[in-house]
């Protein structure tokens, strides 16, 4: 048995960034929570920590271009992915029961996404906190506001002792979130089957036409396209494109191709892709 | 003199969309505030509202996807946009000053923004609310959590009475919103030089390309793309596109062959281009 492998996450421990680490790395790792995606990105760059799970981007909403910046800046490598299905419990202390719950605590977006739970229920309180797991946290250790109810993932009510007294709480069920795993050093391009690039094109009409015809020709699959005005620089754009493929085959030989029509192109990372979750 | 075009936005007033709405129609309107994107929407569908200002994306945070959901579900038209610059200020009570401001409330994702104000005030502390805008109209009325300081746009703190203390306090001054403007009758063809579809295409290798040919082969320009996982549909895409030109002329031409290559096409709304801000 070597040293658990370090792990950095934002948030507090029981987040679903959290929950993502473990799905990506088993259990036999250690956590180190950080307050910020900056200070996050830090921990794996400086070797504080030896990985980093970065929420990328929301089914509901959307990229998170803040992380792709610092992807972009940073010397890290994407070594894998996972989705997570976002889904909310209501948390209350040990021995309470949903009827007595008058006040419950939770990050703002988390309350945005359970607004069925408190339009049904007018005698229940929302109070905004600064974190999910925190909330949870707060609760059990009577830290926080006066509440007697949090909402976080199932995760956080097994790690600080709290009761799950209702679960799927959430208005969408396909609310997902992607998760990279970052290091310092790249996959192996054996385990690889999916690749992130980010690249910049000059705006004229057809450049993005004839920048996907790198993969076009090849019969290589795109996986993610977005484009992204460039900052300072009005009308050029960047674009965030994942592709699939074995990164030694013609995906790899379609790369050349970008590389040589971009006008700056950066690897992000290939990877092994990550399995999707599915609602019935 | 008409009477005043109604227009809902999500938010208190004196929040970031209120200040799109008047940079969008002039002071002459009447705000119909709504707290929800849900209730937003169906303000303009019902006529509560002659007309809804929305979000649709951020520099930092991306598009905001639930957004894009009902565009594509119901039956508004995008009849406008414009970009907002997002710039936070540090607002107090009338005569109080810097020096006295120990604890600021304002919304988590602009507490978030301003994490160097905070950083450098050690002995300044934040308090999460529900609202940006909301957060100066309760510090105003005494009615929030004992708070001395808010954080908010400069409208809010002209609208409720608020003193400036500091203009400028976000983090990073590239923080852009777009907004839209939605009608329930879509704008006239004459007046657009911008527009945005929604599309699906079988995901065979090679689609997007053969999609995208449509414009490039008339040098048509593209404004954005973005792919999204569909709902239920594992490997099936939607796509968003925003193309300019003329409704009436190549551009137009494009979009009927583009129509023949996709599963579904929905077109969101033709509207004349709006400014994009710049930093220095």
């Amino acid at each position: 048995m070597g040293e658990q492998l370090k792990v950095a996450i934002q948030g507090e421990e029981g987040s679903f960034s959290h929950q993502a680490a473990l799905g990506l790395l088993g259990n036999d790792v250690k956590i180190v929570p950080r307050q910020s995606f900056e200070t996050l990105f830090e921990a794996a760059a400086s070797g504080a920590a030896d990985r980093a799970v970065v929420p990328i981007e929301n089914s509901l909403h959307g990229s998170i271009h803040e992380n792709y910046d610092r992807l972009k800046s940073g010397n890290l490598h994407i070594v894998g992915e996972t989705q997570l299905r976002i889904s909310h419990c209501l948390i209350g202390r040990p021995g309470s029961s949903l009827a007595s719950i008058r006040r419950v605590a939770s990050h703002a977006v988390a309350l945005s996404q359970c607004r069925k739970f408190f339009a049904d229920r007018p005698n229940v309180e929302s109070v905004v906190a600064y974190d999910t797991a925190g909330s949870v946290k707060d609760l059990l250790r009577g830290d926080g506001p006066a509440t007697n109810g949090a909402i976080a993932s199932k995760l956080a009510a097994e790690l600080y002792g709290g009761k799950v007294l209702l679960e799927g709480i959430e208005d969408d069920p396909q609310n997902f979130t992607r998760f990279l795993l970052l290091a310092r050093e790249p996959q192996a391009a054996e385990k690889a089957s999916k690749t992130s690039v980010v690249f910049t094109l000059k705006n004229v009409p057809g450049a993005l036409h004839r920048a996907l015809a790198v993969f076009a020709l090849r019969g290589v699959d795109l996986a993610k396209i977005e484009s992204r005005p460039l900052r300072g620089r009005p009308w050029e754009y960047a674009f965030y494109l994942d592709y699939l493929g074995d990164p030694l085959g013609p995906a790899g030989e379609a790369l050349l191709d970008l590389r040589s029509l971009s006008e700056e192109l950066r690897v992000l990372g290939s990877y092994p892709e990550g399995l999707k979750p599915r609602v019935s």
